[in-house]
This record gives C-alpha cells, structure tokens and sequence, in this order.
C-alpha cells in the first residue's frame, strides 16, 4: 500500500474565487483550468474529457467567459461533430496570468492570514 | 413604476469567494449573511426565515463553521420545536470581521483592477 495523498496543512484555508460580471460567472476554477486544458490540447473536446465535462458544457463555459471580455479568450476553427480545433487568444492567456497573480494576492491577504490563526487544529472532516 | 434596480456598474467584477478548510467550507457568502441575521434576530429559524432557506439547511451551516473554527461561532440554548435563542460569539464577531477585511482587500487587488480593465463593455445578459 503506498502512503494516502497527504491532507489539507492545518490552519490553512483555501480560497475559491468565482468573478462574476453582471450574473454571469466571467472566470472561476472551472474556467480557468478548462482554458489552460484546450491551450494544452488544442480542443475544447478533449479539454472538456480531461475534465470528465460534457462537451456541451464545455461549450457554455467557453461563450460565456468569451461575451465577457473584450474578445473571444477561446479561438475556435470549424470542425466535424467533436469540434474543431481551438485554441487561447493572446487575451486569454493575459486573463489566465492575472487570474493566477489574483489567487496569489488573495493568498497574502491579511484578513486570510488572521482567519487562519482562527481555525480549529484540523478540519470537520479529517477528525 | 418605479426605476428599474441599477444594473452592474460596467467593468466591475463582483468576486464571490468561499473558505475551504479541508473539503468543509468554513465560510462563505451564505454563512456570513446567515451570522448576520443570526445577530439580527437572535434566532437561527428566524435568521433562516430571513433567508428563504430551510431550518434544517441553516442549521447544517452553523454546525459547519462552528466546527472549522478554534469555537462555536454561533452559541445556542435550549429550546422548542422551532428552536432554541442564539447568538453570534466573540469569535463569531471576529470572523465576520475579518472576512468583510478580506472581501474589501480582494476588492483593491491590482489583479482584479487589471481583469477589470478587459472585459466588455456589458455582461452578456444585459445586452
């Protein structure tokens, strides 16, 4: 048997952002790690089965995330039933870079350093 | 007719941000505005109540955060059918605190003024 995956640091907590533009969610971890699968890939298809997401789903994350910037963060080329091929705009790897900086202030912010001295010695779940 | 409620402020991203503490979420937009009523009325039903939200579901809520953090966040005592009086501790007070700290340090993050400055000149569903 080989060691359990080792379990969450004591006394940290880990921030899960959602940005939402109007009632649109414009960027979240959904988006962002389906972004950084179809720049890997080069398909929304085969990004969508590295996240065990159907296709269809995959296809509103990439319209929505595209209507709320300026330009499309997903390229897109035609293609037969599985989709074309795709790919991430120069936009889009700019909103991937700041998504990532945003989640390392996040993680410096005061506040959060404070509420992590505020936590029980391990979480609900792992007693 | 009155006017119609203001509609998002152009290139304003609204973070919606929840605290994991293990696979628990120790706090969030919910349980802060559940502590809040809490303080309010005295009451989990009636904070419940405040929030279209079950007495059961609300109550789930509290025992998570009570458990994630040092002590309760919400004190409790005794009572009937739709539930005893309570109240939000010192810690409790502390926690909301800190997490409307957090919310206005998020909200001046230079990431998030940089994503800000990339989006469209509305959100999709208010075209």
């Amino acid at each position: 048997m080989t060691q359990p995956p080792a379990k969450t640091a004591p006394n940290t907590l880990k921030p899960r952002l959602r940005l939402l533009y109007g009632s649109a969610i414009a960027f979240g971890p959904g988006k962002a790690e389906l972004l950084q699968h179809i720049a890997t890939t080069g398909s929304i298809s085969a990004a969508a089965k590295c996240m065990n997401m159907s296709y269809r789903r995959a296809w509103q994350l990439v319209e929505t995330m595209n209507r709320c910037f300026q330009s499309p963060l997903v390229l897109t080329s035609k293609g037969g039933s599985g989709g074309g091929g795709a790919s991430v705009s120069e936009l889009g790897q700019k909103v991937l870079r700041l998504h990532t900086e945003l989640l390392e202030e996040l993680a410096t912010a005061p506040a959060l350093q404070k509420l992590q001295t505020l936590l029980a010695k391990q979480p609900p779940d792992e007693k």
